[in-house]
């Protein structure tokens, strides 16, 4: 057999990744590592801020004096010391006892990702729809793409998902004969626009979800990242059945040890522990015992303010950037937590076809394009604010602008360039239904 | 939506875990785990036999001085550091750059169990068919029942992977037009039967497979656990197409790291990264330098030796009691490496229907049932070695040869005990042809 033949063995046959290419933000990332380049691409904490000789030191210890249990096989659904640590960091948002949160129901995965593809393998089958926000987590078009699901998006604006276009995609889609399996949801802080879902909308969003019969799954991983006090109470929080709640110590602790769970509705939880021990045995009892004994023993809380007063200060150096050095016909988002800032580029721009002129000014973004899976947000790009410094953050940001007022310039003298044709959608409430992709 | 609800929602449309139960083996494990039982039945190695201070010393370094690197967001392929100390290991056993071996082609997974969850997401579709050995790795049969796909177990004796039977399946099978993706084979001290492919086997096996155009996944977690000199060399290091190479440090190094690989056919490498990163985004990069800078900076080829030498010593307590007390019709594999010893009984005992009483008896064992896809192997075991110590297996056989005598005499007494009905196949090569299930 060559590699020939494999290789057309693979296309045969290799129907779950049929479509996948080298991810475009993967690539990208490879260049906006390059020190030169102000990079305002990724979503990585800040993890120098974590007291790192004191997590060293509590690290080092549970392999000296733990290791026989510490380094050896766990359970599937991972210890009861996380579990009982993760109900107690879930009640700080409401998700508590009173709500039926229970280490009983928790699994433990590796990071908010295996969390969400775990609920994706119990639920999709090829062809289902997902309803999810437009534009929504690049990594979670990855796997309904891989459980070969299609995503409907529906328009948000800076209250969060739109009810009425949320109503209207239902419709559309069970006019159409879909089976939609349930609704993806980042309702705080939102990946990649920084918008919270509000209040009011939260009710309406379940009540919908509810009358059509459509589970929720909401992925929490900024929650507890707020500048401006509370964020409204997650979903979960607000009712017992129905919601799957998904988080994350990536960006409140560290994401290099990959620790992430699932509360489950009760009568599922037992099915993902099965399918999460067909995919990885059981998460890592070393990463675990990191996070309970961080929770356990060190102060988490007092680093919690210390994330949030660390994000926000670069918040406020991004939006006092964008304020002073966007072009013209340029609008963002004002996050009240999280990571991202969502812009709209002023009519005309490409933020994709930008990009390579953007490297070569030295900064990086995401294109918007990356958080569809139907190709729209090219008028649209995401900046992360909690990697770079804010020093840094401004510089970027007037690099930026100094490309985008060159792409301006060029559009008057010589028209389109690079491409850039009309775009279909920007993000924003325009569009009435769901747009399959 | 109530749990009742929620609940016909999972049982409607959860097909890919249809048919799962929770694990008859995570629940005996449940038992086992007391400690007045001795157990037989894990398959964990004996951490405590690592230099665990100085492993809490590196582990303590990890964190405090490289935190912002291990402790941050990584790449889904795992990093070149870990890529290019598992090609060392490797070339240990003979796969290197002269088969191609290269750490561009190494994909970093979250144990061995997701390295062959990968390979199951890139080529199983539902209704395919896997040839496996019988009995095989029960979290393969795990990761396949939930890929939907069957099992043609393929007879084994004291050789291993019988040849022939090898090419009667797949002749049968294709006379059957059933779609057979790849051959599953765990080549050197299998798990759960000790048994080692024979040298002049290997090469008839890979050019059967060849000739039909079958892919094979080779795992490969015990190889470097041997007790009598070097094994066969690996299928990998015999083509350097059509064979996928998974391995772990999970029996090697710790477990509780959670760190596997892959060695894919460079024309899928791409596509698994892809796959694994819809999965888990990117392994721990906590574990994978504390794996690394174990390879870098301690004797890990020191440290195998003492595995091997711990585990032979254990071995032979065992192969001892078995011979000095099991009773006459009884017989066991002699393995030449790994962690387990596989039992036949007796005519007529059932090692699933005599668990309750050994449990009573204080001794825990996996009955054979749990390796074959198709409820066989009631009238074997699986026993393991590795992590008892001396005394206490010596102890475990006595008890379990004192039940298997109970069930004998009651046998003589009352007719068959427990169930116990006519056994269909205990892993010998008495069946000629494939056994899908």
């Amino acid at each position: 057999m060559t590699g020939t033949t494999l290789d057309d063995y693979t296309d045969r046959y290799a129907r779950r990744v049929r479509g996948m290419t080298a991810s475009e933000i993967r690539a990208l990332f490879a260049v906006a590592s390059r020190p030169e380049v102000v990079s305002l691409a990724g979503g990585a904490p800040y993890i120098a801020a974590l007291p790192l000789d004191a997590v060293g030191e509590m690290l080092g210890r549970l392999g000296a004096e733990h290791g026989a249990t510490t380094l050896q096989y766990g359970i599937g659904q991972g210890t009861p010391e996380l579990r009982e640590r993760i109900c107690e960091v879930m009640a700080l948002s409401g998700i508590d006892a009173s709500c039926g949160a229970s280490p009983e129901d928790v699994v433990v995965t590796v990071g908010g990702q295996q969390a969400l593809d775990l609920v994706a393998r119990l639920f999709l089958d090829p062809g289902d729809v997902v309803l999810a926000e437009g534009p929504t987590y690049v990594g979670a078009l990855g796997v309904f793409q891989a459980a070969q699901a299609q995503v409907a998006h529906v328009p948000m604006d800076d209250e969060g998902l739109i009810p009425e276009a949320l109503e209207t995609a239902i419709a559309d889609l069970a006019r159409a004969g879909r089976r939609v399996k349930f609704l993806y949801t980042i309702p705080t802080y939102q990946n990649p626009t920084g918008v919270t879902l509000s209040e009011e909308r939260r009710e309406r969003v379940l009540d919908i979800c509810e009358r059509a019969g459509l589970l929720v799954v909401e992925d929490d991983p900024y929650g507890q990242l707020g500048f401006e006090g509370e964020a409204p109470a997650p979903l979960r929080a607000r009712r017992r059945d129905g919601v799957f709640y998904l988080s994350t110590f990536s960006k409140t602790f560290a994401p290099g040890l990959r620790v992430g769970w699932i509360l489950a509705p009760h009568a599922v939880r037992d099915k993902l522990v099965i399918a999460s021990e067909a995919q990885i045995l059981c998460p890592s009892g070393y990463a675990q015992a990191a996070v309970s004994t961080y929770l356990g023993t060190m102060p988490w809380r007092q680093q919690l303010k210390v994330y949030r007063e660390v994000y926000r200060e670069r918040r406020d150096a991004m939006l006092d950037a964008l304020a002073d050095l966007m072009p013209d016909g340029t609008t963002w988002t004002t996050p009240a937590g999280g990571l991202f800032v969502w812009a709209t580029l002023p009519d005309g721009l490409d933020s994709k076809a930008m990009m390579p002129r953007a490297i070569a000014a030295r900064v990086a973004y995401v294109p918007g394009t990356g958080f569809y899976a139907d190709g729209t947000g090219s008028g649209n790009m995401r900046l992360n604010f909690s990697f770079p410094p804010p020093e840094r953050i401004r510089e970027g940001v007037r690099r930026l602008a100094g490309v985008m007022e060159q792409e301006i310039a060029m559009r008057k003298v010589f028209g389109a360039v690079g491409g850039a044709g009309p775009r279909r959608r920007q993000g924003g409430s325009d569009a009435p239904g769901p747009d399959l992709a």
